[in-house]
């Protein structure tokens, strides 16, 4: 790679010079627990590079690849091997850059990979891997992440994250918008409470987020999909929620209890100090075949419609007039039609003393490539104040997507020295360095910190 | 500020010189009617910068600050502080660079306003504004104003533009579609009419344009916020008028009754050939507690979903069945997602003689910064015709806020600099010459004109 | 015209020396049946240049010219003239570059029109006219057409295109989802059949699918207009048919219908290996007066609100799920809000050996122009893989749009010149050239092929 890829100016380099060394605080992903708790040592590199990332199994399947050189029965090699064969197809989507500088950066390997070299990369990176030691502590050091935060449910073990600083779990709420019986007998079992009312629901929950907020918890995640409604709270939602436990319920009354568990929840964030971070307009139902051959999480979920507003706005004003009002809220959306709605509404809430009370995330999900990240930009700095912006944060399940943020702050060093040249800012060079300081790491960090290491 | 900000090129450069000095005409704002007939002097920083421009107090509320030093008790010089500390966190928003060109070209101040510098200014400011006589005129003659439009409802007391050519109302439509018992009041006592029917209620509104007609009225202005349905008549209008006069109404009947009402609006605009602006899309339902401590303008708005487009285009299309046709219409989006389509919808109705029958209106409200005015551009040129566009309007409530129309113009001239110089337009240089004229004055100004000073 | 236009560096201009004389496939455009087939000379530059071509009506509308200089009783020269006088106007809108080009290189004139040269123009292109033999046969040599694909109705005279391996039809198919009894009878006549049953429709339709493959289809085409709901088969179609045969029917029904039947012949295309373009999201119902004057299909549409993706992806889901899974399917969109959506579906189902199984089709009718191309090359690139974009169609109705192939293609070279030169792709020139290969050529005329002249 050459060394200013997505650079193209002197002030763009320089801009980045000063923060490409920063450490890495990646607030939301989907990194394995136990991967984490046994500090797993990684043999061959499909298994860490390929197996876990389902943006590559996507991009295979786009080329027609069979289901069994991807999460099928073929062996390592073969899926390899059948990674390679497309990967000259990928020109220009965010992939093709990812992986060059993954190959790089871990296996100081600078080829581009194909259906010729497939062999002699897989022997080489596998080589490198029984030479060194490359563990998941290892990764999180040559990545330099001061802090990482993988989802683990309400539910959750999460006892590892009593013993480490570099790991804090970002709460995902999902499992508590959709009550079954299972859910909670779970919920019973991991609180050692019994779950007869809507009330001790929420007792138990209660009880699980002080074990979190002991476990180091900072962001809660819920997931806001494809035709999201917000209904205020009718009075019904103890009964609701006696019906749902036994198993009775139809779509629109869990949306109804699903509504109230959420500004409930909402509540419980802003009193702890929790950031919430909605991730809005998923349509995670595509093909049945590939929900049933490889899971719900295979990597070919859509883009659902633009949010409904009133829904999204009355939620967080339900949540403005409780007691503690907003949780400091990051919209995400997978739609991109949206970007310049999620950032509007960054100026449509306020509480003292909280900057940023609402803000857009970062580019997400389907949208984390340059063209995304430039919209998200964009939208936030016009839209909104970028100085607010928490910056980027991976929502991977691979240990080297880590490499994105590299990625993220070559895009928003080229991205501020372009505006800058050409007389888009009218600010001081000081103040560009500061600006993307905050959003390489202050902002994510949550304040100013004295000795930060470059 | 350097002289050429905004502007990349030579040639972006000398089409802004030829379109710098020319007359403004702003054919929508809301200045104040009272400060405007009183030539008010203005004899405090704050008083004229910071306290009528809900921009910067949303900005306020983004950094954290307490409603108290923006709308609350605070005393001027505190407020004024509190702004200047916010300042530097504004970099990349539009009112980081609209403010430093009011601080320059109105107090001759070029310092970047923060914390440090938040006094020195404040005094220095405040002493132009003593030794000078800065009045509503002097800012009229400073920004060569040839015609602004403020704001007026139809019971509004619109004698002051009876004596002046620098003023023309911009007809505020929207209290006619949401008739309450206390507007009728109003209606019947500055027409001294009775109203007791809808068809009284016409004969009414017409007198009053009648008046307003005479006080020079060329544009009138309707909200359809976030939801808006357009229902075609059912003939229930006549009693349904009887309900509402009389509190008795839901929100389907207010709909129902409000179509009626914009589309018998609509047909007199083109009767009487009144240009009608659409302001679409504003979800200005968002905080509750912001509507309560700081009113229903106070700056906290956010963005709807697309408009329904069956809705929108039924309507155009009953009025374009109408004896006079479509009145000439600008449709101003506040979704940006919208833009493709409002552009389009320039060529789906037509008018003989009438160039530009509907277009879309420029980048309004929160979309107002150069990144939302190039897609404005950019949608109107590829899917509509640029040449018939309309050029600015601040939509403002601050007199300092004509800056903006500069700041139109210099991205306007970089934009169709950029394009021809990068071999996209194949026309002669003297074309751009008379887009830019018209964009920056002649479409606004209705027509040619010999003698214009620049 | 600059030879260079549209193009901005050597490394555009080297990228597209290698595709600008590669042949032409246009596999979707409204050309006439007649014309093709009886050759057609043409001896007037109206009769060639703007009478089939609405975009040129719907600028002159724009421009507030009658109806009668347009679509009406006045003579040739005088709406030749119309067109010419509104010409300047028309800066930044693709059709000044197009119709620049189609005088240009069609009749050898490099001016352009205006009102004071259009007497000029027209004796000098009506002289070309008479001098060369300007046939259909001329101008698809001249253009390089290898193929183009113009629409016919299941019930249309395919028999012109058994002569020919020129042409092979694109199958419109939108007469079938809104079935009517004349539509029926036709349908009677052209296969002998009787149709007195859902079932005997399907037959009826499976024969003359058979006669079109031997006719060369390979495409078929159907409008999802503004609106689109999808409905799941529920068993009652085969009633819901026989009452539409005797002309009961509500929009509702309609819509059941139409899914159940695109429905069935997806899974016909899927057999036949047939590719199913959607062109999704026209608002075809704008001007009443217009639709009367001059007809659907005028050059009055306008965009549809984003598609309702559940219907879409269920469509799709329900096909995929069929014995021959998904056809190849092609997503065009009016409405360029909906441009990542649909860029992301085609990550979202996936066929063994089929590369590109969903795509994103080119920027579509009013999204066709560099800014609309721009939009969707990125959005191909970023959110799916653009080598897998099947390149530029003309969806036009006439023979000289071919031009705007030529316009496409320095488009695409110079958006991927700007990428590679802006460090943004990092792969080799070589891949460039292959890409950019494969979209102007080699993915529309479906594989490799060894003996192209360029």
């Amino acid at each position: 790679m050459n060394k200013n890829f997505l650079l193209n100016s002197d002030l763009a380099t320089r801009l980045y010079d000063g923060v490409s060394r920063l450490p890495i605080v990646d607030y939301h992903n989907h990194l394995s627990l136990a991967e984490i708790s046994q500090n797993k040592r990684f043999t061959n590199v499909y298994d860490l590079w390929i197996k876990p990332d389902p943006y590559k199994h996507r991009a295979m399947r786009m080329c027609g690849i069979s289901e069994r050189y991807i999460t099928g029965e073929a062996d390592e090699f073969e899926k390899f091997k059948a990674w390679c064969t497309v990967f000259p197809n990928l020109v220009g989507n965010p992939l093709y850059i990812w992986s060059l500088v993954e190959l790089e950066n871990v296996f100081g390997i600078s080829d581009i990979p194909s259906e010729n070299n497939a062999e002699q990369i897989y022997q080489q990176a596998n080589a490198f891997l029984e030479d060194n030691n490359i563990t998941v502590e290892y990764l999180m050091d040559m990545f330099r992440v001061e802090l990482a935060c993988p989802c683990a449910g309400i539910t959750d073990d999460i006892s590892m994250f009593y013993k480490t600083e570099k790991f804090s779990p970002s709460m995902r709420g999902d499992d508590m918008l959709n009550i079954s019986t299972d859910f909670i007998a779970k919920l019973e079992d991991v609180t050692g409470m019994q779950i007869e009312s809507l009330k001790d629901f929420e007792t138990a929950v209660k009880s699980r987020l002080d074990k979190f907020q002991i476990a180091g918890l900072r962001f809660a995640d819920h997931a806001l999909d494809n035709g999201f409604l917000y209904f205020e709270d009718d009075g019904k939602n103890g009964d609701r929620f006696l019906a749902h436990i036994e198993g009775n319920c139809d779509a629109e009354e869990t949306a109804r209890l699903a509504s109230y568990i959420l500004t409930f929840l909402g509540k419980e964030y802003a009193k702890r100090n929790i950031v919430l971070q909605l991730h809005i307009g998923a349509q995670r139902y595509t093909s049945s075949k590939l929900r049933k051959e490889v899971g719900p999480a295979g990597g070919f979920a859509g883009i659902g419609n633009s949010v409904d507003v009133r829904s999204l706005v009355t939620f967080l004003d339900v949540l403005d007039q409780g007691d503690f009002g907003l949780p400091k809220t990051i919209l995400f959306t997978l739609n991109p039609s949206d970007n310049a709605l999620f950032s509007v509404l960054s100026g449509s809430f306020a509480k003292e003393g909280v900057s940023g009370l609402i803000t857009q995330g970062p580019a997400w999900w389907w949208c984390d490539h340059e063209y995304g990240i430039y919209e998200v930009l964009e939208n936030s700095m016009a839209y909104g104040l970028l100085s607010n912006f928490i910056g980027m944060t991976t929502d991977s399940r691979s240990f080297l997507s880590f490499t994105r943020h590299d990625y993220f702050r070559r895009i928003l060093c080229n991205f501020i020295a372009d505006k800058f040249e050409k007389n888009k800012l009218c600010c001081n060079y000081e103040d560009l360095e500061k600006l993307v300081y905050r959003l390489c790491y202050e902002n994510a960090i949550g304040g100013k910190k004295d000795d930060v290491s470059r």
